[in-house]
């Protein structure tokens, strides 16, 4: 028998160290597949065929709720800002297990959105079934073909992310993300959306995976900022607005693999408690990208900063006013404020990865963390 | 000049060794005085005349949002869970620094309740202007009489706890929720809620005042547990449903005063990240008073267990199941599971003022923290 030339485990890895190294990497790729042909430039839309509904239909839903857990729960906040801002409709996102055992206010105008990767989260599935009881739209927004909550939703849109291996979801989130500015474009077209404004969307969407791409180039120098941070047991991650639900997925990321206390939270509830916790050299990771509240964030930072903390800022490419504020910062390419989250968590990926790394974590399997939670 | 035969200090601690000692012992007093008048026997309701609205306006409003920084922010959640369950009308909680910079979509059928207890945050001061332009029921719950956010909102309810000292709020937050109770009370009164319904809920509230006296008489027993505790710089507290926003503010006050970072939890959400955290001794406090979700919560603790955590619960009195569960414990009375969201708090303030003493901590005066946060 020949002796193969090479690790199958490597193969897989395609040269990678580790499956969530490849997966960051593999956004670009992801985001394109969950963009393609999704994008109208002619009535500057999204055509999403999976969610079923005419726009007649769509013009009765009234409110959205959506259904997550963990990193979906994220990224469903994200969907509320996108939804309430751009297609000017109620929406709040809600912990699955929450909605499941509350007997939630469910009518037969709102539309629910369960998001899950795998579609088989226990907890989300439960909620699909309670709302489908309440005869609300139901969909789902997974990435697994064929999973539980795809085929008991009935309709719904799937990511085309490609299997996700590590444990910490990395293209998944994005990918949600990025379908749920789409599904809030096409809600919005049929709103208050002028074709002009809604082109103007759709154009940033399509940059995505470029956005991405230039952001994952500077994952040397993210690693070299990494090692000033890798010796903290504490961390606190701070935004407002659209990213604070990027705050929380970046918490949420560093806590899962690098067994940091990291903790998100809205740049304003900070001094209304946790900054207690704040000593010569905490870190705070201030995502001060060049959006509305930015000013108010730089605030906080100042704050932070009187009480020792180490600033590491997100801040948008060229932003040499925010840079002054930062002990380090890490930079992402101006884009649409609502765009801006994705390549924000993306720079996030490649820091809780590089500290992990540096800590000399397991990385693709946490201790005592599943892929998919299957149970309640 | 006679020398007075006391330190000015202590007698205006009563005693005293903290302000918030003294507080924490008031509540019993402070919720009396918050409840007295406003419950009604004969129609088995609340009398709330400062709500300004007759039974007909108040049929009008179709959602409330509660707005609040903070502990305030950790009450309005627990008025979510309280109006959707007992009046069965949407309601949501926003940190009012998000509701004042993000064009919120509110409508004049919109009641939005602004929680403050100093009535001065700038942040809930600013949301209240907002909402006043959006032509919304805006009402505030204040501690202070004649704040800035009593006068603005016009119309609005006092709590009437007495003036609060410590910088960590105690019996301003049950009193606020003791409020909402009645409100959401004399909104279900004027929807679903029978007579009967309604009678046995306020005899639930008018116990309030005895179950949080019966908590405080733990006092010398909940030392005793912090001690055990006392040694940690991590700790998390997990709840569902009503006991999930106690769990926040529970991790609140201990990071406040003891600058343990302890975080509050989802239970349901501890697996989907949080979990990896877990080590051989790290505390987690587990809220699974005999109430519905219980047995999943109890789920949860054993998942705890089984990665080597410390499992202090808070029970309910006589509990010996759940007891099994926990390497120590604390029991609150039976009582109506919202109504046990309070006493449930005041157990969870004593363990951070015991384990904040027991590390030496400032307690009156955290560090960086100021009362009332009247910058943004």
């Amino acid at each position: 028998v020949a002796e193969l030339g090479f690790d199958s485990d490597a193969a897989e890895k395609g040269g990678y160290e580790h499956f969530m190294l490849k997966e960051i990497h593999e956004q670009p790729e992801s985001l394109a597949n969950a963009i393609r042909g999704r994008l109208d430039f002619n009535l500057g839309t999204s055509v999403l065929s999976g969610m079923g509904t005419s726009a007649r239909d769509l013009s009765e839903i009234q409110r959205v709720v959506f259904l997550g857990c963990g990193t979906s729960l994220h990224a469903g906040l994200v969907g509320e800002y996108a939804f309430e801002d751009l297609a000017d409709i109620h929406a709040e996102v809600q912990q699955a297990a929450e909605f499941r055992y509350r007997n939630p206010i469910i009518s037969r105008s709102d539309l629910v959105v369960a998001i899950s990767q795998s579609g088989e989260t226990a907890d989300t599935l439960a909620a699909v079934r309670e709302a489908n009881q309440k005869g609300a739209f139901v969909m789902g927004l997974c990435n697994v073909v064929g999973s539980t909550i795809a085929r008991e939703t009935g309709r719904g849109i799937y990511l085309h992310a490609g299997p996700e291996i590590s444990v910490a979801s990395t293209k998944a989130f994005t990918c949600q993300v990025a379908v749920m500015l789409m599904m809030a474009l096409k809600l919005g077209r049929g709103r208050r959306f002028s074709r002009e404004e809604g082109l103007k969307l759709a154009r940033e969407i399509e940059r995505i995976p470029e956005l991405v791409e230039r952001t994952i180039q500077q994952s040397d120098k993210i690693e070299k900022i990494a090692a000033r941070y890798a010796e903290h047991e504490h961390a606190f991650f701070i935004g407002r607005g659209y990213l604070y639900p990027v705050a929380l997925e970046g918490a949420l990321k560093l806590k899962e693999i690098s067994y940091i206390h990291a903790e998100g939270y809205h740049a304003a509830e900070l001094k209304h408690g946790p900054i207690a916790l704040l000593q010569k050299g905490t870190p705070v990771i201030a995502l001060a990208n060049d959006i509305a509240g930015k000013d108010k964030t730089l605030g906080n930072v100042e704050e932070c900063r009187a009480r020792g903390a180490r600033i590491l800022g997100v801040i948008t490419e060229g932003d040499k006013e925010a840079a002054e504020f930062m002990d380090d910062f890490i930079e992402v390419p101006a884009c649409h404020p609502l765009v801006a989250t994705i390549p924000t968590a993306v720079a996030l990926q490649l820091l809780s990865y590089h500290i992990a790394r540096a800590r000399g974590c397991e990385i693709d399997q946490p201790r005592n963390l599943a892929k998919s939670v299957t149970v309640e």
